[in-house]
């Protein structure tokens, strides 16, 4: 198709600006016949306490209608934490059935990792994003007295595990190392782990090319900072994902530069594209924000709508601009941005 | 009094060789008048194999009545995942209420960090041990069929995170820096999150000079390989516990030097420590494993009997090998043990 239908949140704090960015190197990548019509929500602190609302079903409604997502960040210190999380980011996450939560993690020349200069990064880690403990299904019993009772719940189903390990699968045999390690901690939550194990080792005959591991989510953390060459492709559950992925943003230059990607691989809802970095209200409104992560995001949504060349063009760009930045000094949130809308339109 | 009454768990794989090495530096560092009573209980992969049984109640009943516990390691690829872990370990920390898993991170002098060398790392993780996802609380339905359904519930009381929050307190006031941060994730896990949110802001009234910090468990694997300087004491749940435990070991030299304590405060059953490594079933048996961690975890345990002095004895002597370490050469586990029992007799 010749025009992209894309909805834009950029939601709270460094969001705006970072999206901003996205947007302009968006435009200058694509070519001049291709249009974007955007259309931005508003959703977030400001309008939770305008109306107390998160995300109206009319906004749903309409974002179901989109080609895809940019979101720049969710979260300000004025919302009781959970309120905007919960009722917006994950609701988000679960009403388009996003359970494939991709976040690659690749340490790019010039960029410096805690690890030191000879880190090997270079891995890609698939969240399950529609399960697991983010399921909501918690509750307190006495709240508020010295006899609370708090749970959560992990909601674990064969059907959920067995798609996005598939897609894991799929993902690692397209790369050329091609390794699967799967991360949980089967040694303890032994329900949830058995299934997730069972369905990884009857899903593996379908890929024998791939070669197969297993860790405990603790041990993952030390071959992270340890070993991190030993990682290709990682699938695991949600909540291990959300952990993993920012030591993996960590280890790998930072949280400014990791991007991420909220997929319905059916495409029967719209896919979601968003840094992984949060809002970060200390810095927010003062061009201080690093965009690469926004136009990293921006990337993945490209090659997400099977445009791969101009995915390809943005990566490279930012790669590029890494590669020089020791020697580049400070610079502005636009700045960054429009030194890689320069890159990929040169 | 003049005699220690220990019970010996050597466990599985590298267990035997690490625990004996700490036996002999406590052997050697104790006066000659006070005696250690030791008894070995041979629990573990080979039990389980010759009788079935993980913790038979007649050793439990033995155990309780010992001053402490002493263990080395268990887990062998020879038992299903989970048998070994939660028929025996776990259910020893639950059995005697091991409620403050205590685990100290510091890079001693010597030691090479991940981190490189200019890393500053002195903190001490109180990771809940009786409750969380770990109580075993989890069911599977059509369970191994293609409609499977897996849980696992997180439980979560007032009265257990009281405890722990209020003993973790306590030993941030006894520190120099006086800061505990809680780590949690309260923004997607809000049920259990707002109950350990709220009795932590509740007990921080009683420890005014204590600086006070939230994090939420993905945030805190970033910190910890960015700026481990920032963390004095954490508290946080069983699960994250164990998750930024390893992280914390990774960055401070490795699992090899990590030790850790599960204590019961209130001395009404016996604590028990632990190096923070598994069994290594690949080098058990071939003099290869490190008997630091063990020996640390030895320490650990005369700390907790009051005998404060000859706690820093070892610890000091371990810090004195390791400070050494680099221009010594390879050495078996027993070579290093002798080298520790050595320093703390002399
Ligand atoms: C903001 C929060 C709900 C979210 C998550 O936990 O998934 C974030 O940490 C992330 O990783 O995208
Ligand atoms: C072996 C396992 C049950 C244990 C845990 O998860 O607590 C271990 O990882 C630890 O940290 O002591």
């Amino acid at each position: 198709s010749r025009s992209i239908r894309l909805a834009v949140v950029p939601g709270d704090g460094i969001g705006q600006e970072v999206v901003a960015e996205g947007l302009k190197v968006l435009g200058a990548v694509l070519p001049a016949d291709v249009k974007v019509e955007t259309t931005e929500y508003d959703l977030g602190a400001r309008l939770y306490h305008r109306t107390g609302e998160t995300l109206p079903d009319s906004v749903l409604a309409e974002l179901r209608d989109r080609d895809a997502i940019l979101l720049g960040a969710i979260g300000d210190p004025s919302v009781p934490s959970g309120v905007l999380e919960r009722g917006l980011l994950l609701k988000l996450r679960f009403a388009f059935d996003h359970h494939v939560n991709l976040r690659p993690a690749r340490l790019a020349p010039g960029v410096v990792s805690p690890l030191g200069p000879d880190a090997k990064i270079d891995f890609v880690v698939v969240r399950e994003g529609t399960e697991g403990p983010y399921t909501g299904n918690g509750g307190s019993l006495r709240t508020g007295t010295e006899h609370e009772v708090a749970t959560e719940v992990s909601v674990n189903t064969a059907f959920g595990i067995e798609r996005v390990v598939r897609d894991a699968f799929a993902r690692a045999q397209a790369r050329p190392r091609k390794k699967l390690t799967l991360v949980h901690k089967n040694n303890v939550l032994v329900h949830a782990g058995h299934l997730w194990t069972r369905i990884f080792q009857a899903v593996a005959a379908d890929f024998p090319d791939v070669t197969t591991d297993y860790l405990h989510v603790d041990a993952a953390t030390i071959f992270m900072v340890t070993q991190p060459e030993r990682f290709d492709v990682i699938v695991t559950d949600n909540l291990f994902g959300d952990i993993i992925t920012d030591l993996a943003a960590a280890i790998a230059g930072g949280i400014g530069l990791a991007a991420s990607g909220n997929i319905n691989p059916s495409g029967e809802f719209p896919s979601m594209f968003e840094p992984v970095h949060g809002s970060a209200p200390d810095i927010a409104g003062q061009g201080k924000a690093d965009p690469t992560a926004a136009v990293l995001s921006v990337a993945m949504l490209l090659e997400h709508l099977g445009r791969t060349e101009e995915a390809r063009r943005v990566e490279a760009a930012v790669y590029a601009d890494l590669a020089e930045r020791a020697t580049l000094g400070a610079r502005t949130t636009s700045q960054i941005g429009d030194a890689l809308a320069a890159r990929v339109a040169g």
